[in-house]
């Protein structure tokens, strides 16, 4: 077989479209100091945590306001120029990348938090605000927000790409937690949808058309998030199990049960030993569940029993305690920062993500054989999941300078996929599609549905200026 | 004034398109005894419990399966002749009635479940399923299904109307719970949305644009839901109070402080004293909390010692127990009877239902006004809500011979629902815009979304055939 040249086989359409030197100017008069065309601000725009290399942006806009997102928006419609949303770079699938040229709207110094809403459980904030500045934000009054991808993504970024983390087995997703959105639409228009009532049947459901939409129908400016009671007892534990099979098999029955664990997440033995290295953790260095148990404290107590029991049935060790918040944190931390470790344990390596999302009793099926495959293919990989659900990560980790280990990447990823949808599961639980996944997709929910999605976004965004080439081809 | 004729105010807009005999003798021969043009059958399925009255549609076909869907709306679709789904007519707000004319699809049929994923939590059900039917179909597997609107409402519909109803406090509202569908499409088209895994990024929610759509975009003939495992323990009780401030302070707090309280129902003293005449119930005739406590025994003690303190607080009585499931199945049957028993005690009257739903700090300030403003109207009415949600209704009970009546009703429910918007809330929390909250919807979403909403609309149906002059003019 011939080798075949580096991604080439999946590289992303590169149609350049042109950036007319009357929409730079216009937008450099507009926006002065808030405008860069500086190969350095264009090149960070232009990449993100995926593995494509394209060319960046023609410019950035660092828009302060929704004006500015709007005013930059009609200034782009008006020459079909491409807009793509920026908030803190770290899509994992080729969200920002700029396929078909275009404007970067960078919306991380829209960072204000506008309203917290302490009584009602809701916290309004501009796109820019990241999920850790929320909790900064809200916790004095005792709340907090649970989704959690690990990156400190923006909230913006979050809602766009329906992201969840660690803790959406019990808190749901950003499909869940989204109660309202401002909208920059393709014309340029202001939108909001959706209110502050926990729930409403007025109308279509566009928040929940938004979230998930990767900025390909509009621009995200505001939204209005649900809170939550900081719990009055957490409690934290590792458990290590002798075989993957055994810490996913408690898992389902953990969740079969309707236990409300919080946090339930699996790590394998490879990727315990890369944390410990880069967190400087001491985390016996076996395949290994992480929890977390939340509410009063004979409810955690009354969970972590069962848990308990459920995971010696299964020869689970004895939990070890994260007691204190510190230590949680740490603990916590060191999960978030399980992609990191695994990039620095092959210097100069970059990830290839997989996402699949299984009803849980498919859980075993899905990721046991696919351990196998990994395996079996030699690539060094790390291991890690939303077990509670269904959802896991592989990370293989290629050498970029060598395509066979992205081609045997991507044939581990598209062996791992058809075997999730085979078990009525989903390509991607929870990083979006973006330019990786889109003949997933395509799979997954069939030519008419596809067919549906383009028909929607050809008639909002007509001239598909909004993040284009992104979810489907057009 | 000039007295208005009856409804003249409110009369939806009639402009019955041709249906051409062509369409009616191709149905016949395609459908043959699943089609009727009977005059009593095509009135049966051209009302609902509005109280609107149109000409009913041309005929009816009763489809078996999704292929008869298709094929009815491909017919249809040829001629440019409107369809309109029908569950089991119990829409409060003239989703069913055929303003432009065109076919009734009666999915009533269509009522098997197909499959129960019992190890998943997830039930898949044609549209005609009932909601009782499913719970009934589940229970051997220690399964329920919490979402009640108080009608025996089908699948289909509660789908198509974004509905919730007693237990959305706790599980969540159709919007929450539904996690696949099969969809007819204006073209005939067969279509899936979503996949049983419990959450996905791939792509446009097609789920969640179609619940709450209203058979507007799409006729849906399969719905995969969500179930729950039946509490270990369940504890019912009711709980008097002096006034119904002294009930609705008692909401905010037990929702601010966190309880994961499972039902938490209001009831106006004149509502309990129709309820009682109409159950047989001996309630005291007291503004009442109706509530429910799932969990472990441990945590529903804990919920229930939580309630009753912050209860005494505001002079609540001591609660009275529903203790074996037979008392706990009457005490909910009569809530949900609340509907029928108030359309009872004013023989021959209609009920026209107001549905806002604020965020729970605007409840009292929301609530409060509005009965003041009914006590003063004179006009009767019940008053129940969802108030754990910030959902509650009015349901004014007008003589339909007598249209000041109505014009009064319709007066008080629109200083209502401008309180609500103006609290941040919504026109709507369950029921659907239909013909009746049209221009609320327009009100509170404004016009900019809703000319989105008419835009994916005008994409995905052209003709206007599916359920046409239903939640937005076109």
């Amino acid at each position: 077989m011939n080798a075949p040249t580096a991604h080439s086989h999946l590289a992303p359409q590169v149609l350049q479209r042109v950036v007319p030197p009357e929409l730079l100017a216009a937008l450099q008069a507009r926006f002065g100091s808030q405008y860069s065309t500086a190969l350095v601000v264009r090149e960070q725009h232009g990449r993100d945590e995926s593995v494509y290399e394209v060319p960046p942006p023609a410019a950035v806009v660092f828009a302060q306001n929704t004006q500015d997102v709007a005013d930059a928006v009609k200034l782009a419609a008006a020459h079909r120029v491409p807009v793509i949303p920026f908030g803190v770079g770290s899509s994992l699938e080729g969200h920002l990348l700029a396929v078909q040229g275009g404007i970067s709207i960078d919306v991380s110094r829209m960072n204000e938090v506008l309203a917290i809403n302490a009584e009602d459980l809701t916290v309004t904030v501009q796109p820019g605000v990241t999920r850790k500045a929320v909790n900064e934000a809200v916790k004095s009054e005792g709340l907090f927000f649970p989704i959690d991808p690990g990156a400190d993504a923006s909230i913006g970024g979050m809602a766009a790409t329906r992201a969840s983390g660690t803790n959406a087995v019990r808190y749901g997703t950003m499909r869940e937690n989204v109660l309202a959105l401002e909208v920059v639409t393709a014309s340029g228009e202001v939108i909001r949808t959706g209110t502050r009532a926990k729930k409403s049947s007025a109308g279509y459901d566009l928040t929940r058309l938004m979230v998930g939409s990767e900025g390909t129908l509009g621009v995200i400016t505001e939204v209005t998030l649900k809170l939550y009671p900081l719990p009055e007892a957490i409690s934290a534990a590792t458990c290590s199990f002798p075989t993957i099979e055994a810490a996913v098999r408690t898992v389902i029955q953990v969740i079969q049960l309707g236990v409300p664990i919080a946090r339930c997440e699996l790590i394998d033995h490879n990727t315990v030993r890369m944390v410990n290295a880069h967190s400087k953790l001491g985390l016996r260095e076996e395949n290994m569940l992480l929890m977390e148990f939340h509410g009063s404290p004979a409810s955690v107590k009354e969970q972590a029993e069962t848990v308990q029991e459920i995971a010696a049935d299964f020869g689970g060790q004895a939990f070890e305690w994260a007691v204190t918040p510190e230590e949680r944190t740490r603990l916590w931390t060191a999960r978030h920062n399980a992609y990191f470790a695994a990039i620095q344990s092959k210097p100069g390596c970059r990830a290839i993500s997989t996402d699949t999302c299984v009803p849980i009793s498919r859980l075993a099926d899905c990721l046991l054989d696919s351990v196998t495959e990994a395996d079996a293919a030699g690539l060094p990989y790390f291991l890690v999941g939303h077990v509670g659900d269904g959802n896991f990560h592989f990370g293989y980790l290629i050498d970029p300078t060598k395509p066979e280990e992205h081609t045997l990447a991507e044939e581990l990823n598209h062996k791992l996929v058809a075997r999730a949808l085979s078990l009525e599961g989903t390509c991607t639980g929870e990083h979006g599609v973006g330019l990786h996944k889109m003949a997933f997709l395509l799979t997954e929910a069939g030519s008419g549905a596809v067919d549906m999605m383009r028909t929607i976004k050809r008639a909002l965004d007509p001239d598909n200026i909004m993040n284009p080439g992104k979810i489907f081809s057009m």
